[in-house]
């Protein structure tokens, strides 16, 4: 069984990460998609409510499980016997720190593959940051994440 | 009548900023030079202070007025009619930044063009944070930002 | 008056192109798209075709008129009277190169400004080089040029 | 069945090349090493010879086929039911180029997914044109490209 | 006689630092390592324990001495007589990051070069950030830093 | 002694590398300039003429010797006991094609360390295609080449 996973915060998902785990999903017989909790960063939403709106999010897609951890990810990886890491990439710039990240990767866990998809060009702009800062504003973040995580944002914004 | 904007910290303003005003200026019937302020950053400056600063040295430019914003810009172009955003350029990451910027602002705003100058060259080293760093240090900004500035920076760093 | 020029190949004019001259158009009031003809190069127009399928493509934009010249920009700029040269951008290696050209064209014409737009993102694939290559394999151009082009993509390639 | 294709022109076949294709072809049940042809570019080895050196230095691969083409990869791709094109990444600038290639492909065949492996960094260094620059001047490839290849390097340069 | 300089944080020192002080070292006369504290940034070794890391990883370099310093670069030069200053580069976005320094340095000290070395790519993943992180989850740090070092990082967090 | 090697086409030299050449030659004890010809591409000045420029335009730097060659750089400097080889850079697209020319060179001749000056920002846009097509239009090319070179271009475009 070839075995997939995409990492990061998801703080919140926005439909740019739902757009790359369902292709990712397609090119492996069982997904992960993992929150990586960085201890030292503050965050909008907590690791609970992140997991929470991931699985109310993917329900479209068999094949996908969600989880969390606190660890690195050569770690991870390793212990779940997943062979390829998928990461999304907007830009030039993007690809200099994945490459960096990915040869570190390669040094912990030898066996394991970073693999790129790119990032559609019409979420290309979408970024969790911007998200939380347009909701903020109380500004129309509906085209750009699911309905649950537009309602959780005015809940925290007291819209 | 064409109405441009240039938006940024400016903490403080430097030769730089000043170069980029006078050439966008040219090229619209009014100018804004807006200070946006994060509430979330610590500056050397306070709003009152930069406005006043930008004021100061921006005279001799007669079709330009400044502002201070705490909201987004897309926000403030679309209620002050202004259809042109001016963006300074200097090396190929801040395109790569730019670019995600510019796409969240026609989402925001598919009214309004971001367009872009190219740094001068001579002044393509200088940044807001280079010139404070080197203030901290008693070192000569003289070069770099103008004349009301320079006296700024001299009594916060107690020279 | 303000005078703008978008300049190329235009081998053939693509909406990518289009796109620009739209958007450009409106930052100036008489904006001149000439077509640059480069002696050591073959093309799969000639230059009357270029420029008539330029015409017939561009007739929506009221304040435009198209030229072509085999001399240098700044030369043609310089004794045209116009101030502004528009550029599209799509990447950070667009840019570095458009850097030197710049440069180069503001030794050459210190007066004159270069500006950059955003290169829409639908557009951003779409080159004239990969309309060509499609062209030639008959593949589907439809959406990627105006009706005139893809009638004269056609001839040539004898659909 | 997972379909996948490696494509280029291998003139000649590297060690990186072969390093994509072992990587590769764990992540799909059939991978297609597939030479394109394009008939305005001069080769130093004909693409029968390329196929051949193709074959003899990826017989230890075994869910692997050659195969060569002189059409566009988005029409192949479509009537061989392949629904995953690999692309090795070296650096930011194949980053950018590859981004453009993508998006193209995407628009001529959408249900298609091109996906990136970062080049091994030994490997990162060895073109196909620099192993015909070594061999014309008679240095030593022997590290940089198969057995079979530096032989039929030596029979080209007259070694 | 030519003297130069490498700076950094060194927090700690890595191989990847190590192999640049070993490469620099050769084409001057005197190489001084020098850690430069930024008082606004948290360290994980004080600048006492940066220092004696150091001088313990390169007891085999003859020409090399220790420093640190709470100033800015370009003042250290001058007052040292230093007229090179080395720095390891690994990537496009290094080299903007980089440009932008030197340009800096260059005003401030216009007798002073920048010169730029290139990271051996076997030590182009390791930074001092990632081994920090590394060795928090009590990772494998040996091949990574010298043994000083990996015995300093277990003490810190207690393996 | 200190050896390094400047290499190029140098087609014809401009300002821009005499630029490098002064400050290379103060970095070694002996700096060789050798243009280096490649038999597929064509010139505009032939290697004679090139070598006669180039000791006409760099006799006010003492150490420095002019050769040229049609081998292969590494070949080069193995066989004249040159350690350090110097390259201009001039922005993040030149830096990706040197880090692989530099890693194919350490392959060669591991013993060799490639080094990297930043190109002055006053002569960062002059390149000898840009002189060349310039000198084409009968533009000035006084500022941007030795006068020699200026003398040689105007004869050769018949002024």
């Amino acid at each position: 069984m070839r075995k997939g996973i995409c990492t990061g915060s998801f703080d919140p998902v926005t439909n740019g990460h739902i757009n790359i785990f369902e292709r990712a999903s397609k090119l492996v017989d069982e997904l992960t998609v993992c929150v990586f909790v960085n201890t030292q960063k503050n965050y909008l939403f907590d690791v609970e409510e992140r997991v929470q709106l991931l699985k109310e999010s993917t329900r479209h897609i068999e094949n996908l499980k969600i989880d969390s951890s606190g660890g690195l990810v050569a770690d991870y990886v390793k212990s779940h016997g997943i062979k390829t890491i998928f990461r999304g990439l907007r830009s030039a710039t993007d690809f200099e720190k994945e490459f960096v990240q990915a040869q570190f990767t390669k040094y912990l866990a030898p066996e394991v593959e970073t693999i790129f998809l790119l990032t559609e060009i019409n979420f290309s702009f979408i970024s969790s940051s911007g998200v939380r800062e347009l909701a903020k504003f109380h500004g129309e973040v509906g085209g750009l994440v699911p309905k649950c995580v537009e309602i959780a944002l005015r809940k925290k914004f007291g819209d």
